[in-house]
């Protein structure tokens, strides 16, 4: 048996919709694993969400048994979630789930596939979980530190370095659904705000190479997304410049959504933009809950082996 | 009297429209450049082009113009245009031009300006070429290498390092107007295809800082511009392949075209794929200028000072 930790995930990080990601230290998901000879995936729930229990409807046992099918194995796992992510938060719940299972059973069976190699599986719980295999969340989940989506088809997953960079969550306890979130976008976009979010996006891609936090933060912009999804979240923008007034690099919405994301070159700042936005969350009427934490470079891991 | 060289650059490069650009050192302009006591800036032109000599129709002038303007100058010029990039070739003829007058009497007049300072002044040259103040072709030229345009308002410009590559230039001796190349663009597009693009410029900014030939070349695809302008051009589609067949890394339209420009990891690879174009073209009845050249570091430059 054993314990996995799998990170919540900010997916998007402004101008990188559906091709950028990076993960955290906290929160994350805790599940305990172990091979099981009933030929089924059995699940069980320790936390408070009620989290469906038939395998089919399952995110993380649809991202497993797609990869057992991959392995032609019939193998039976029991999985226990321990704790979770708030499910619909906007930080990757569905797929630290994901990253979790399907990293769990990697390393029971003996590490038939590289991490990388794991993506496409955790993406069927994506898939499940969203209606779009979406992989802005369990790349990062699973390799760690920010990771650019190039491609989908074929998938190129590019790691990406990164200066020392605290992230500040902030999830108001609203609730947003994911493919809400998806169905209130454009389908078309002006050339020309294309061109400000790619050009923002290149921008970031070489400020995070650079260590240059200035950088970064000038290219923190999404001109696309959030200005609609926006909308869903109460006075969004003055949360927003709360953070930047507070030091913060940058801010946008972490995801789909409801949390806000904002990046930090040390841990100070990022706690003073945690308690402005909360504070002003708090002045709306609207309990949210904080999170700080440095970007997690290492993804989905086993906490302890008790086998 | 200073000799000025400045040099052709190759814009958008693939999934870069507007915002990316690189310098080479064949084909460029030559211009000699020296102060006057007239006040005016004049214009000769010992070029087969029948460059417009009038000041307020010159690209040239217009940004020298644009220069002195800011300085509050009335100083005059003499500049002689003594070789040229072909004008209308889709390699930066006119921001080769703007580029070269600025930085001239920048040099002339003691360095008021930083090389990106110029950019500003050679872009009111391109306004005037072709309606729009591009700096995909203008920053190249000034500041030679790679440069990401990350943003226009303000104007960003962050330069990029690269690995050694050999761009192949063919151009076609067919005629594209930079301004019609415009107009036929969409002034929306999918967003399906914007995020292809920005998960290719990203992954492109990537290879170049990681000299990830392969990367770079998996980056180096166009899915919004280049089916619209490969119109354009007589079996675009055939001649890229060739170049690539000839194993260049990838291939697109040069700026608003009609030149083709290849990228590849070595001069000897880079002069096949202009073969193979240029053997393409040949077969259609089209003549086509072939240039080889490995990207360009330091920009437009003095040639020999005289004075």
């Amino acid at each position: 048996m054993i314990k996995i930790f799998s990170p919540a995930t900010v997916a998007n990080v402004a101008c990188g919709f559906d091709v950028l990601g990076f993960a955290l230290h906290t929160p994350g998901d805790q599940i305990s694993m172990a091979l099981n000879n009933t030929g089924r995936i059995e699940l069980h729930d320790q936390t408070p969400y009620r989290l469906p229990l038939t395998p089919e409807k399952n995110v993380t046992a649809v991202a497993l048994q797609s990869m057992l099918d991959a392995l032609h194995s019939q193998q039976g796992f029991t999985i226990t979630f321990l704790s979770k992510i708030m499910p619909g938060s906007g930080v990757g719940s569905s797929a630290a789930s994901a990253a979790a299972a399907v990293f769990g059973a990697n390393e029971l069976l003996g590490r038939p596939f590289t991490r990388p190699q794991l993506v496409p599986f955790a993406m069927q719980g994506e898939r499940a979980a969203s209606g779009t295999a979406h992989a802005d969340n369990v790349a990062p989940a699973l390799l760690g530190g920010f990771t650019l989506i190039r491609s989908y088809t074929p998938l190129d997953i590019i790691p990406l370095p990164h200066p020392p960079l605290y992230a500040t969550i902030v999830h108001p306890q609203i609730e947003v659904r994911t493919s809400d979130s998806r169905k209130i976008l454009r389908q078309e976009v002006p050339i020309k705000k294309a061109i400000q979010q790619w050009g923002n996006l290149a921008g970031l891609v070489a400020g995070l190479f650079t260590n240059d936090y200035q950088l970064i933060g000038r290219s923190l912009h999404d001109v696309i997304i959030e200005p609609v999804r926006a909308l869903l979240i109460p006075e969004f923008y003055a949360i927003k410049q709360a953070a930047i007034d507070a030091g913060a690099l940058g801010c946008s919405i972490s995801g789909s959504g409801p949390s806000i994301f904002a990046l930090s070159p040390d841990e100070a700042t990022a706690r003073q933009a945690a308690q402005a936005m909360h504070a002003h969350f708090d002045r709306l009427g609207i309990d949210s809950h904080l999170f700080v934490s440095p970007i997690n470079r290492e993804g989905v891991k086993i906490m302890e082996n008790e086998g």
